[in-house]
């Protein structure tokens, strides 16, 4: 055999698809799991929405099936500029806004455009699991800031200016952060854009989590950075398509023509069927209404979630998630070593949680629970099962 | 601002990309253009598979708006592992194929799996525009052999061997091609699976045209080098559905292991509402039906074009195309600069062809012209402008 690439060894599967494999197979054995490990949202977008690309689908000739402009549909560019303005007060032009199969080819040509090996890139710990191995592919240096639950997870600035180095390229943030939910602050905001100006680096800020705010508000970067951020969004939590990959990235025009080249280097062009349903779902009268309904729906949740962990799982550390999907449960008093004890809980407790080592090098005892997926009485049994989880526990022993 | 990546401005906005910014500009000047230069199908996928998925569109929930495995949803493996069994005899395991977001992540994400930098790998010339920025991208060495349109764009294989050195790490075949329209013999194709056992190189095949052949036959690669054969493969041409970016790849299991691990860094997983169209068109009675319509009709507008080009541009040498949807005219008896005629038929004479650079470093006076997009009766119009600009073209000066 001809032999393989030496840097493809550095990608491996996304920690939940390895969950959800051993989730197939008990599924497969009748077992009943209850999910509290995906990142799927449980709304999907609203039927009017659904009913208008129907009928356009059996309406429309090649143009709803031939290949969109590599930046995205013009339409679609001026409703997200138009919704940006409406939901967040922010400027965007359309031109500065490049749409891309999904979040994660936005966060991939992001770094195709703006990295060179040997650059350094500061990710918080804990945050989303989905950077680092496209950073340490790309051959950039990741250095990792600590961020504490006692302190709500807010980024300490004097670490922060001292994780900075000449090399330092870019600072990623994620607000409503996945998996603590943590919220950035106006006041934390504009330290680092000032920061950012200082030092010269970009802000990647992810907003994936922008509409999912249940207290408090979203802090657009952009705002205060708007030179030297980039923003990440997603189509997939709001109105709730990830399968369909549509997400966007906007920023200052010499970053938005390069990431441009790299999506389409990528993928060509970003499906042209989601862009159609973005377009008709951001434009319809009933889009706030039915942001309105997610957020209620998944605030209900969360609310039973914290409930229940509180009476099942006292021992529980947790900061209340005032953005995103998921709560963050630090269970260090019973648990050290989270990645065994989750596959232990799913195995013999038909719950799935995903552990805390893959967003942290620090919570390694911690879980993620997500509190959107399943209904709200398998949420309270989910939260059931993972207290008998750990109450059964046994530390494995390495002599 | 705080830079970016040096390998970005490899990458270029792909040439059709260039041509179709003027034709948009020539558009909203209300002219008239022939459009011969896209590489799209005018045939939509069919009526009764765009009515199945709109009632799963209204009906669904989350299943059909979800993340998908990122190897691609297994229905869909199955049904494209019973596909190639039927329409090419080949046996493939489902487990072996991989879904894509399209032709252009397959080609990314499989040599993102097999390349390091510094192997070389051979390109045909003329063959499609695709590869180039690719390979240089991930930092191979791109050799090209010269293949003649005397020979019938034959691979040469004596020239092929000289071209093999020991850091040759792969040899691209497109067949059917794009832009000539030539399909490799059995001899050729088991001459090539030798030389790859001999020499130990990876063979990828790419089958984008592999249903759109109109005289002659496809041969599968893969059947002569199984071991060393990954082959690209798109929905974009059939069953028609260039814009839902959907493609897949099959091969060793080794190889797809890797490809899919790319794939998932890129794009986590292929489109699912695309999966589900593909799904239900493979599955339907009247696919190969579909198949035959797509065929008679594409040949039958083969047929005028080159009726056409015989009456109304003699000076022009081309091969008749087997397959795919091109012609490839060599102009060089009245054209050197294919570039700058390109863009003067496409401004003074309301014609949109590629020229022949984009596929070759020798066909530098031909242009690649389509047989599909446009009615029968303005192909013939399109061709009659093509030879008016031949006419009244006049070779820029350089002094």
């Amino acid at each position: 055999m001809p032999g393989f690439s030496n840097t493809i060894s550095l990608l491996r599967e996304s920690p939940t698809r390895r969950i959800d494999s051993i989730r197939e197979r008990l599924r497969r054995e009748n077992r009943d799991i209850i999910v509290l490990s995906t990142g799927q949202p449980s709304i999907p977008p609203p039927l009017t929405a659904r009913e208008e690309l129907a009928k356009e689908l059996i309406g429309s000739g090649m143009e709803l099936f031939g290949y969109t402009p590599s930046q995205g549909m013009l339409e679609l560019r001026e409703a997200i500029s138009n919704d940006l303005r409406i939901t967040g007060g922010v400027n965007v032009d359309p031109n500065d806004i490049v749409i891309t199969a999904g979040g994660q080819e936005a966060m991939f040509a992001t770094f195709m455009a703006i990295l060179n090996p040997g650059d350094e890139v500061i990710l918080m710990d804990p945050t989303y699991f989905g950077y680092k191995p496209i950073l340490e592919y790309l051959g950039a240096k990741v250095r990792r800031i600590r961020l504490s639950m006692e302190n709500g997870f807010k980024v300490d600035l004097e670490e922060l200016k001292r994780s900075i180095s000449p090399r330092t390229k870019a600072v990623i943030l994620v607000s409503p952060d996945n998996p603590t939910g943590a919220i950035i602050e106006s006041s934390e905001a504009k330290a680092l854009a000032d920061l950012s100006s200082d030092e010269d680096f970009w802000i990647v800020s992810d907003e994936a989590y922008r509409m999912l705010v249940y207290e408090g508000k979203h802090e657009y970067l952009y705002k205060y950075a708007p030179e030297r951020t980039i923003s990440i969004n997603t189509f997939s939590k709001d109105p709730g398509m990830p399968g369909w990959r549509l997400g966007f990235v906007y920023g200052p025009s010499e970053a938005i023509s390069r990431i441009k080249l790299a999506g389409e280097e990528l993928t060509y062009c970003p499906p042209a069927v989601s862009q159609r349903l973005a377009i008709i779902y951001l434009k319809s009268s009933e889009r706030m209404n039915h942001v309105q309904r997610i957020i209620n729906e998944y605030r209900g949740k969360r609310d039973i979630v914290i409930n229940e962990v509180r009476k099942r799982l006292p021992y529980a550390r947790f900061q209340i998630p005032r953005g995103s999907m998921f709560i963050f449960l630090d269970l260090s008093s019973k648990i050290m070593d989270g990645d065994s004890f989750a596959e232990y809980a799913l195995k013999h407790h038909g719950v799935a949680v995903v552990p805390g080592s893959y967003f942290s090098d620090q919570y390694r005892g911690a879980v993620r629970v997500s509190f959107v997926w399943e209904t709200s009485n398998r949420l309270i049994e989910g939260i059931n099962r993972l207290s008998a989880a750990v109450e059964s526990w046994k530390e494995p022993q390495f002599n």
